[in-house]
Order: C-alpha cells, then structure tokens, then sequence
C-alpha cells in the first residue's frame, strides 16, 4: 500500500456460521474468519489489509455482530463495502453494517461490553438441524432451569473468575464484571431450547463456555448449589467450577461500542 | 431375508437436515435420507431392508418429525433401535422415537395430516446460521405481516388449490384441506424472522413452497390481496399464485397419525 496515500476508516458488524472456520483469528494454512475478510477487503481496498477485531472467537463458535475495523486507500461508500464484500465473501460470512470510522480505529479498545449466547439442546433426541449450533445433551435428564437461575443470580456482579477460565491463562487480573446472566427457555417455541445470555465488560478465555457448563452441571445436579459462592473466590481454582461447554453452543451476540466515545467521537 | 422367518415391525420418528441430501426418496448414486436409513436399519436387521414413509421431502427440505417404518427379521427393543441407528447414521439424520408397529404398517396410509414450518427471514443483512434454514430475502423491504394473515385466513379450509402445485402435476384431484395457516413472528427472540405453518391433510408437490412464497409475494406488495379468491378457484393457473419459495426455509415439523386407527391399532 502506499503510505503516502489518504486513508480511510471502515467499520463492519460481521455475522458467521463458525462451524468451517479455525476461530476468527489469523493463522496460517487454516481457513479463519479473519483470513476471508482480509482477503475480501484487500480485493476491494486494491491493497492488503489488515482487520482490527473486537475479539476473537475459538474454533466452532458463532457471531452474530463481531465488529472490525480497518483502513483502506480506496474511498468506498458504506453500501459499496456491504454490497461489495458480499461478493467476495464465502456465505457463512455476511457483513450486517458498514460506517466510517476514524483511521487506526480498534473495536477492541472501544468494546464497553460484549453479550454472547450460549445455546443447550435438553432431552435424549438430538435436532440435526441444530447440531453445529447447540449443545446437545442426549439425556433424557432435564435439567433443573430455577436451580441454573438461582445460581445465574449470584454470578452476576464483579467477581474473580479465575476458576471460570483455561487452566493455562496466567494473567494476573481475572477479576471481571457480568451485568447480566439470563437463562432463557421457549426459544423458537421450542421447549427443548435453554439459552445462556451473559453481558459482561470482558471476558477470559473459555470464561463464557466454562459459564454454561457450570449451570449446566448445576442443572444436572452435578455440582451443588453451595459450591457457587466458593468458584467466586480469589483462592478459587479451575476444577471448582463446572465442565467447559463445546464451542458449538456459543455465538457472540453483539459488541456494545463506546467506551472510547469522549476522545474517539469523529464519525463512530 | 428368509421370508419364512417372523418380522417385527418399527415405526419411527426421524428428523433431518436436508441440507446435503437428495431428497428423501431413494435415487441411484446419490445421497438420501431414505438411502441412510435403509443402510444403517439393513445394518442392524441383518438382511436388507424397505422403509415407508409418511411422505417424501425435496432435496435441501429438513424434517423434525418425518415418520416411517419397516419389517425386520431381528427382533429388537425400541431403545435398542434408537441407540443402535445412532451407531449407523450420519450426524444429520437422528432417530427421534421407536416403537413396535404392526408388520406392513405404512405411514402414508396412515396419516391423517401433516404440519409443516416455513422460514423466512426479512431484511437486507442475512444470518449465515440460517442459509440453510430459512428464505432469506435479502431486501430492505419488510413484508407486511398483517397483510399475510389477512391472506393467510382466506386460504384455511378446502379449496382447490391447482395452482398451489408444480405446473407439471396433473394429478386430477387437486381438492385439499387447510385447517390452520399461521404467520408467526417473534421467533428465536429475533424480529428479522417470520414463521408460516401450515396443518393440512395432504399436499401436493411444492403446495407449502408456493403457499410461502404467494404469502410472501402478497406481504412485499407484488400480488393485491384481492386475488386471493381467484387462486383457489377450479380455473386457477399456476401463475395466478405466487412464486414457488426456496426448499431450504421448509422443515416437516409433525405427521398426525392415526387415520387407520380403526383397523389397525394393535400396537400402533
């Protein structure tokens, strides 16, 4: 690209089905989400591209409204890039929105929150149509959907999450805040469906899947209730907390932007 | 098979995702529902094996509650069926129930209506998770969903609905029965979906398709709602209704049994 040229911000909310990617992120030989927008954007821009995302997500999950920004030389009008990428992009990745941004525009740094969805088929009958989309239980056991609220209720609020997250992250600071944990049920009017929404201001890896698989031990009875407070603790270690749910069951929902709005407020 | 041995009859519920299969009905070198499951029943029976089913579906057309039945030489519980089809069949086809049902039992016979899902979903920016599940328009336009119920109303009841059918149908009676059409939204919790589903008797080849896509046709504004009338007359062509909806939206939620109740309950 040549550098002395103009530039100009783009942002995108991008959906995807993750069930054919290696994760959003770059990496090489693999098909990632990233890869096909970069590829897709660099057809359009005239020149390589690099995507700034809000996050990333693992192999298997899904979004609905990941948001990622970049800059291109080529001034392309906000309809020109949906419309255009969408004919560039492989169909189990659809832009949602485009708008200017300012150049060297991150989500990541203006991300204020993310909401995600975590999708559990319940009975012994699995639905094919929802086998890449939902966790499916195949017991004829249901869970216990007042036990998985009631201990939802006590997630919420800022917590150390450390036994919410891979045994391997090491970052020092793990405690996080959820506004919001939801368990929801008559999804499409289906009564097998339990959804998980969780809303929180960031998450650690694996946190929102260790989440879902923790009320869902609850649900079953696997864990009992007394134990949640205990997960919450600073001491608290990973194999206090519940199993962690398979990516599939997982979609990240929406990114809420705004966090930079005081200092970054050009055409956001 | 030993056509002297004893058969057992099983019926069961399947449920599919059309997605990468032909169709139901088996055809020669290629991949069908019906194909799978006489592999994977012929796998356990022993010996090859026919199955009947309530109805055939199109190529890409998903089905939760699609019935059939078969005669086997081997005799095997009901649980033991489900588990063990598990074992034989491919991921997008799951055995939903088993149970014993008298030998030669066909579903076809013995259904007494079926209840079809169409899918579709409005606006311009698509969800790749549903390119397989629903129609999905594409258009900044949203339909008018009270307009599609109006319509929807004059289409409950028995008419001739000749030009609800594949141009090439010429089957004589094209006499049928709708007894419920309903346009529901809200479903998932996303406002971008509407739900048509259909309760009639019996359908001709791509009825709920073209049934979709005229509600549809009528909702965007392209067909007045006055010519609903004139489509279910006897002189109907099948012009006069509306376009025939993609295969993908359409799933067969539920077979009602029970039309040969009378002769044929021993243990149905």
């Amino acid at each position: 690209m040549d550098e002395s040229a103009a530039l100009f911000g783009v942002r995108l909310v991008v959906a995807y089905d993750g069930t054919d990617f290696c994760g959003f992120q770059l990496q090489h030989e693999q098909r990632t989400v990233q890869g096909e927008l970069e590829q897709a954007i660099a057809q359009m821009a005239g020149h390589p591209v690099r995507v700034r995302a809000a996050g990333r997500t693992d192999s298997g999950v899904h979004a609905l409204g990941q948001v990622v920004a970049f800059d291109s030389a080529r001034l392309i009008s906000a309809r020109g890039w949906t419309l255009g990428l969408h004919a560039h992009l492989p169909e189990d990745v659809r832009v949602q929105s485009a708008c200017r941004c300012t150049v060297g525009y991150n989500p990541r740094f203006d991300s204020a929150g993310k909401i995600y969805r975590y999708l559990i088929q319940t009975g012994e009958a699995k639905n094919p149509l929802l086998r890449n989309r939902a966790w499916q239980l195949g017991s004829p056991v249901l869970p216990d959907v007042a036990r998985m609220r009631e201990a939802a209720r006590l997630l919420i609020g800022t917590h150390d999450f450390r036994a919410f997250r891979q045994s391997d992250d090491a970052r020092e600071n793990s405690v996080r805040t959820l506004w919001r944990v939801d368990v929801l049920t008559g999804f499409g009017a289906d009564p097998s469906l339990i959804a998980i929404e969780v809303f929180g201001t960031a998450f650690m890896k694996n946190m929102v899947r260790i989440l879902a698989g923790t009320l869902v031990d609850l649900g079953m009875g696997r864990i009992p209730p007394e134990r949640v407070p205990q997960m919450l603790g600073a001491n608290a270690l990973r194999e206090w907390a519940g199993q962690t749910a398979p990516a599939q069951g997982l979609t990240l929902l929406e990114v809420k932007l705004g966090r930079q709005r005081g200092e970054d407020a050009e055409d956001l």
